[in-house]
């Protein structure tokens, strides 16, 4: 059997371990997870890795240990979003897990130890507290977060209790940073880069930095028959400003995007003029530096811009969260074995948020994005094709095989 | 005590008549109604005018018939909207009525008969039904209407004979037309032109002719990190197009007002490139011609645009009414009054709908638009000041002594 056929097999059994449908819905702690667990364990023990289910709810699956080799720790999320697909974080569990299953039945020795990691919880979706197994690996967790109920009461503690997860024992679950040989994730891109540039994998820069604002422009109410055209203060018209001013900016900076994606009219009456509008921008860029000179043009520009309309306006920021880099040299591992298997090695970064994020804290981090189709996710018709998912993992075989800890 | 006392004084009581506020709400057939109809019917008497209230619930006040003269008829609606404001309606009541009164102190011969009219709604808010009044003299009133609802599911026929009218005798309302000398009416402006040209009064040549569409623009959704920017369909960058094309046709085009007024984002959310975007378009002109000009260009214009962003657009006219020309003769005749009285007669379209769309059915008709405070209007700050209904009335004044039926 190939790669490919034996990833999309599991995948295919792993989502049925879901709430009723469309679409997988998996929270951590639930039955389904648990359900999941059970499957897991029992193929990765197919597989030669020894099984763990830690203090965090991590399902860890060790190769057989070779002492004075360092650690590379492999891996992605059991959780999905509600109504999400078959692939976001199990493609990065089963995948690996395959190319181990093989390398164990052929034998092949590792050039370092390998921990193959299902992280127990990275969407968030049903305590709102992302990244629960990795932070805890990178020594992060913040406790508190134990005591976070989801919508029946129940906590995050219970939940991994109910898994038969020990969250006492998450403290002693940070991992020993002169250990390790690096992190590295294979996850679907969620966007369409690959599709359009007809690749199937794809070596991840970094993990996007992003920022919000919310924004508030006043202008003033009058009747849409009476008010002559110029002396009108009309809001949506200086809000279409905003919109055409992040999609010029993004449209013309490398590496950064942007989107005003909620927008609210005042009164919203179709023979009133506007009075006013509320509306968020988000801006992510991989390299703050770019994402900060962004910012200033753009509110320098609005300034100007809005007034021009005889409207007022403010401006939040609500939210940021910087960006983290992907190891230069992992990269160049994953390059070099995509190149091997007569690839072209296209490198992109990650708009979204992964595990990396908090394994950065304890290893340098590597990411391979493989194609989806359509550039869906989170969505139940999120997929992947199995001709992908084999060159994903022939991919990862080279990598593995070739291995070195980044300096 | 001078004509714009005597209306600023009136027009405060009136404003008594009124549900709690802010501002001044009596809807049709309300005790609010019935407690102002006493009010008028004295102030009418005092002023030398026979009245009746007709079938159609309006109070009509008549100077002394002289046999063989024409009748202009004048008047404006005594119903508000919600939390309205104490001029809309009423100040052209009370303001001929004050004239009134004061050529019949001084015994002054009119060259027409006058009938002064107290139209017993026109804004419509109780039974969504507008122009019952002012429908019934011009003979177009739909008798299917006496059965609409309320809120409480009262009728407005009901509502009409708790006013004390009979609703049996409408039919036999209707004016004929060789025996009128036209329509006159008096109305606050309800927009900004007069005071910015700082002018009291305007002489209206035409109410606006009006249209509405509805506008789904259709993208795609796409996660806001992780889609490039130039695979995007965003819904809402294409909607800044029709915010764009309706503003800029018409600031460049004369007699021609628009609005973008209502506008809803799916699925509005900080992150997710918006998708779909519905919204309105309503377009105000004087002139058909125009009008019908330029919607073709929008609409031509749009097809393109819209295309541009890879989104689709659907598009329905869900809303038109001519325009109704108001008489060349009356407007000179206004437009001389005002200049003897010193100031520039200045024309301007209404933009807003008025008794005057009904009347025009039965004879020629014009309109006099007095200034109002910060062009505020169906708001409980609306608002004259007294020397503008003073100059207001010595116009009305001079253009009833030299009434001449329009041709």
């Amino acid at each position: 059997m190939s790669l490919g056929k034996r990833i999309m097999d599991w995948s295919a059994q792993a989502a049925r371990h879901s709430e009723p449908g469309p679409g997988v819905t998996r929270l951590l702690g639930s039955p389904e997870h648990k359900a999941l667990l059970a499957d897991l364990d029992g193929w990765m023990q197919q597989a030669g890795l020894s099984t763990e289910l830690d203090g965090a709810g991590n399902l860890v699956g060790r190769t057989r240990h070779q002492p004075g080799l360092k650690t590379l720790i492999i891996g992605s999320h059991q959780d999905t979003v509600r109504q999400g697909g078959a692939f976001d974080g199990m493609l990065g569990i089963l995948l690996p897990l395959a190319v181990l299953q093989q390398l164990h039945e052929q034998a092949v020795t590792l050039p370092v130890n390998v921990e193959l990691i299902a992280f127990s919880d990275e969407e968030g979706a049903r305590f709102s507290s992302t990244l629960v197994g990795s932070s805890a690996l990178a020594g992060t967790f913040n406790p508190d977060i134990l005591k976070a109920t989801d919508r029946d009461g129940v906590t995050l503690e219970s939940a991994l209790r109910g898994l038969g997860a020990n969250p006492d024992q998450i403290p002693a679950l940070k991992r020993d940073p002169s250990k390790l040989a690096g992190f590295l994730e294979i996850h679907i891109e969620q966007g369409p880069v690959l599709e359009s540039l007809d690749l199937p994998v794809g070596v991840v820069s970094a993990i996007t930095g992003i920022e919000r604002h919310k924004v508030h422009i006043t202008g003033k109410a009058g009747h849409a028959g009476t008010t002559p055209m110029h002396l009108r203060q009309d809001a949506l018209l200086a809000a279409t400003e905003v919109v055409r001013a992040v999609n010029d900016l993004c449209q013309n900076t490398e590496e950064l995007v942007g989107v005003v994606g909620e927008l609210n009219v005042t009164p919203n009456a179709v023979n009133v003029i506007p009075s006013a509008v509320e509306l968020t921008i988000e801006l992510r860029s991989p390299v703050t530096r770019i994402r900060e000179t962004a910012r200033q043009q753009l509110l320098a520009q609005l300034n100007e811009r809005i007034a021009g309309h005889a409207c007022q306006w403010t401006h939040e920021r609500v939210y940021e969260q910087q960006e983290v880099d992907c190891s230069p040299a992992i990269q160049q591992q994953l390059a070099n074995a995509i190149a091997t298997c007569g690839w072209q090695p296209h490198t992109l970064f990650s708009g979204a948020g992964h595990d990396g994020l908090a394994m950065a804290k304890a290893t340098p981090i590597g990411m391979l994005f493989v194609r989806c189709t359509g550039g869906l996710s989170h969505h139940p018709e999120e997929a992947i094709i199995e001709a992908d998912a084999d060159a994903a993992a022939e991919v990862i075989k080279l990598a593995i095989l070739n291995w070195e800890a980044p300096v």
